[in-house]
């Protein structure tokens, strides 16, 4: 049993831990937040040992009436590995520490790539991950893309990728963040750093992207304009789509408008959270017109990274191949509707 | 086992007959749904046999795939009961059809009173319902309102309240409603609607309510003010409302600060679709001063009416006294956290 | 001086009344509204006589103190033009009213292409609305789209177009429109029919489209690609574009992040309304590199057709040439910053 | 003419910058920002001679094209009087620089009261700003309901008021704010803050007040309810508001449903920024019965404190009694509807 220990407990942190705990060949060693609260009661809740990330915190764990098991530093020293789902740049500074004890760790995309010897999407490049020590797992935005874009890629060749990246201003549970009525060019620049980053899975590819960021909080939306090196017939993708493990092909029949019914169907689903792990691609957008393909996919932020993180586990260690890891983390997780 | 039908299988509808299934003493003989989709989809993948509001939408469903058990017409004759979640309005035009068929209903909030033999809290006036054979659930908002004044007033007499009532302008799952970036009076006129509601229930409360309507679609949130007839001290007031079952006072210690969170929280202890059943009152906003009491209350309205629509069926057929219906419900449905 | 009737004094009719108003050339005969109520009582402050669209309504209109001078058939006989800013698909309605009477008018973009002899961009295709007795002014994203691709066209030819409109929801004034928390793929078939709408202006243009609605309410944003048929230089594109004279290229140091500070911007500048009428385009969007040209650009929805409105009502009466009627509309107005 | 110096030139500062141009007993010195952008290009557009809050920031605002006539000192030094327009805080700060150099300055809401000899609204308490050299203008808040209380206490008498503030989270041009889709109680402890600072303006007075943040941006919108002292009927009541210079009290017949018809209808009427100073009260929300009244008040928070910061200027150097300089205000910058 892999024994891994979770560092920011937070909107990611608290989804890969119980991800892991479901896993055959893994366990949560414990997790380290750096304040209580309802996140930290829950944990404790489940049976995860709690550790402070440093020893100041560990009086207001207590005064709260939470059992502390230690510092981070412990924690990470007793961990097979540790999986960082720290705030962005925080994982970096982290990254010494693992060193230090020698402890592997995987990071969130918000940290720079440099931070880990390869980034990692389980669909498109698990093989790179083999062995690191230090892996970074893709942001949300390029997770959906790459699992869009491999087997598009594979099947008929790609010749450059335009995406349009409507974003979810913050998450339900962060009231600071915004905007509130406006619609943001974000960055302003085009293309957009999301291009660069889609590279550190796919090198080479041709693929510009923009960013725009909007007042919702529910999934981001991917307008994507892919033109092939092929002329597939339109049915032909549809099937290649549909039978990906990680994308969630909505039927017309659905009747599903948007994001919020989008949620509303995983809530009634039963998902944990009413998580969404999968890329939905609305069937009706999908188009395709001589080398053109198009197609609206929808990505729950707080929920498509977390399948990725286990296989990216499995990976470094050599658990499983691929296509193995992948069944295995998406049955025990339930992913597929 | 009392056999239940659903007619209107929407946000209401899809929760209530998924309390009633798991309850001991009851269950559920069918649902009606006008149109096929994807929470049709849902209905028959639980089991549920789904009947057809008409005849002529049989095809509808049959065209997507959907096996129809029947109309609404046959799920009425076949049920012992119905619940009616259908859109405000078309269930005073289905009574006719239930009291035809001699089949007693229990009607939701945004029904007329007069459709019912009493409208129903089941904190506040279970005993009301008994025997009764139409019976309304009142609204969200009056639902929240009576589970707090029923033990304020108990305990220490209401003089008068004051409630300002902060609507959520939808659903999740409901694109087409708005507002996007307005508050609005709603109703304009003072005091609002939500008064006489409330009534139904204490029919002497002298309470004046304030309705407001903003971007939001998570809960509504209720800032009251109670004039008691006594001068209770605040921690008495506190311990009178943390012991009452569907009252959830949110701890300081949660770090809980407005809806997103409490339902961030819900949705972290597991809870099916997020669901939030019980008035969430923040403790630091529990203040009493001589004989002044306010309160903020947030107010799950997909959820709060759901385990009232399961003691409403035991009131109606004597299945249980008040105490014992409460306990039930909750215990098989899991409310509090 | 030519007399304009306006049919519909909403958000577009009473923008195109005022930016008539203040034209050399031509004059108000009067404005035609359904109902009373705050914009009708302005209609008449500034002394615009106040038609009701049906005889019925003349006594509402009166009982908010209201003078009607008569009946729509009466201004369309009255008037030497009709701009016809009624709701979408009520223009095609009232077609037969114009012309029974022999009245010329001009629709807007909601109404089918066919109501009219031609679709309208003053930029684009100012000529093709010579001597018509019917013309369409195109709606305010195939507006914004026009303006920006007309110049680069003529410069450079123009090989494909890609473009995904970030739609705002609904107009300030409109509470009951949404979505309040969603993204919403709008329509979700892929391209949109806004592609073919700017065929309207461009006929045999290459352009895909993807809609998509959010909760905003000020502006639409457009993300645009044109594939080019040459290879310009950046700084040429730019100043292509800052000449132009309906285009704002928002400069870098202005620091205008969004919709929310281009609307202030335009409040501090002291414009009618807050309006901008010009396409904003950012200047650090601007992007060239081959043939390959991307940029942000907002679209006031409620402005940007209005000074179209009143260059198609000059080209239909021959009463300038295009240039000189959009530099007469737009110093009049005030257009540019 | 007293020589006006605005430090903070921002949301408010710039409007009262604007204000007082168009007085006939005063004058803009100058202003002062923090960094360059479009506010500040503006100012210069004007006229208004633009200082530096440092000496450091003055090449920043070389780099982007603008004079700066001297730093912050300067402007203090050269200036009559300070309106310090400052984020909350900062104001106390530059107390210490006003002092020092014998500058009087008028303060905002967010600062502590105790930075100022006297909290003010002219309508409530002008007499107490005569000859201060300190005085501090009440927040957007504060001012609305000082308003609404001055006159309803003159009359009637207040035994008490409850009132709920359902707060704006940002302003239009804050894109960094939130929240997105929540309703939060602001604070969470009732009463909150906002009775406290009413009562720096009526010592005595019986006051509890709620707050809630929403996400909208337009106006805050109040739920009041007054007890008081006698029992007047509801037409007087009416006459006393309607006839309040800076309370507009909004007709049925406007058909004004929310904040944006209200922020839509200063639009057409051509308000500078579309800006309301006044207090907007529907009509249809007045409701007296017994000694209880109630209101729905919105109020513009960018625009409400702007006569005010006049008035308090006036009362400081003793130019007019306050019904003088009410008028005065109002008339020249077009109060009232
Ligand atoms: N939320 C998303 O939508 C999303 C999606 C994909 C990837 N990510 C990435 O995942 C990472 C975590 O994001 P999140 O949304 O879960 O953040 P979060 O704020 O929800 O959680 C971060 C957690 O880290 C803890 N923390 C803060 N400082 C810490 C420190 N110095 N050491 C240890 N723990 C610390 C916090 O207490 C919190 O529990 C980021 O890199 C982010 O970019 C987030
Ligand atoms: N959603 C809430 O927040 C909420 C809260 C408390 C009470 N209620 C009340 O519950 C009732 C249902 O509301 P909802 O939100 O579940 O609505 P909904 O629109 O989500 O669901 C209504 C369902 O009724 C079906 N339906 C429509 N017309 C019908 C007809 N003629 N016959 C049978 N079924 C029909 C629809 O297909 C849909 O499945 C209303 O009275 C409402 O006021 C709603
Ligand atoms: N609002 C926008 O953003 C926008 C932008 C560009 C184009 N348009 C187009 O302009 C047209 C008008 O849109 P709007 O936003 O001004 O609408 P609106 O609803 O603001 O105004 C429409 C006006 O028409 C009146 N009206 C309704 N029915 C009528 C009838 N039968 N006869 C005469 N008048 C009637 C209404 O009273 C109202 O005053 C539509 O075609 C729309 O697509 C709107
Ligand atoms: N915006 C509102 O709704 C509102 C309403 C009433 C009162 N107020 C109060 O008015 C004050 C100003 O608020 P605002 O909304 O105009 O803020 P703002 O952020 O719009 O403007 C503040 C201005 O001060 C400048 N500034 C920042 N630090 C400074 C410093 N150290 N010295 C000098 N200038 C500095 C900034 O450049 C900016 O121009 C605050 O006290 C606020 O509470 C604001």
């Amino acid at each position: 049993m892999l024994s891994v220990g979770v560092n920011g407990y937070g909107t990611i942190g608290k989804r890969v831990a119980d991800a892991v705990r479901v896993q055959p060949d893994m366990t949560v060693r414990g997790v380290a937040k750096t304040s209580p609260g309802h996140v930290a009661d829950h944990a404790t809740s489940i049976g995860y040992p709690l550790y402070a990330v440093s020893e100041d915190e560990i009086a207001s764990f207590e005064a709260a009436g939470l059992d502390v098991a230690g510092t981070i530093r412990e924690l990470v020293a007793k961990s097979d590995v540790i999986v960082d789902a720290t705030p962005g740049g925080i994982g970096e500074q982290n990254h010494t520490l693992y060193e230090q004890l020698e402890t592997p760790a995987v990071f969130q995309g918000a940290e720079t790539p440099a931070v880990a010897e390869t980034s990692f999407n389980a669909r498109a490049n698990y093989d790179e991950a083999r062995d690191a020590s230090y892996v970074r797992v893709v942001s949300c935005n390029t997770t959906g893309l790459s699992r869009l874009l491999a087997p598009l890629k594979e099947a008929y060749g790609i010749d450059a990728v335009r995406a349009t990246l409507i974003r979810r201003g913050g998450d339900p549970d962060q009231p600071s963040r915004g905007p509130i009525n406006d619609i943001l060019p974000d960055p302003v620049t085009v293309p957009s750093h999301h291009g660069p980053d889609v590279r550190t899975i796919f090198p080479s590819l041709s693929i510009d992207t923009m960013g725009v960021t909007v007042p919702a909080t529910l999934m981001h939306l991917h307008g994507v304009n892919v033109t092939l090196e092929s002329t597939p017939d339109i049915e032909a993708v549809r099937d290649l789509l549909a039978k990906e493990p990680r994308i969630f092909v909505v039927p017309e029949s659905a009747r599903i408008e948007g994001c919020g019914a989008l949620r509303e169907f995983a809530r009634d689903a039963g998902r944990p959270r009413g998580d969404i792990w999968e890329n939905c691609i609305w069937d009706e957008s999908i188009s395709v017109s001589g080398s053109e393909f198009y197609c609206f996919q929808a990505i729950h932020q707080e929920a498509d990274v977390v399948p990725e993180n286990v296989d990216a586990l499995r990976a470094m260690f050599n658990l499983k191949d691929a296509a193995e890891s992948i069944a295995t983390t998406d049955e025990r997780l339930g992913v597929s509707f």
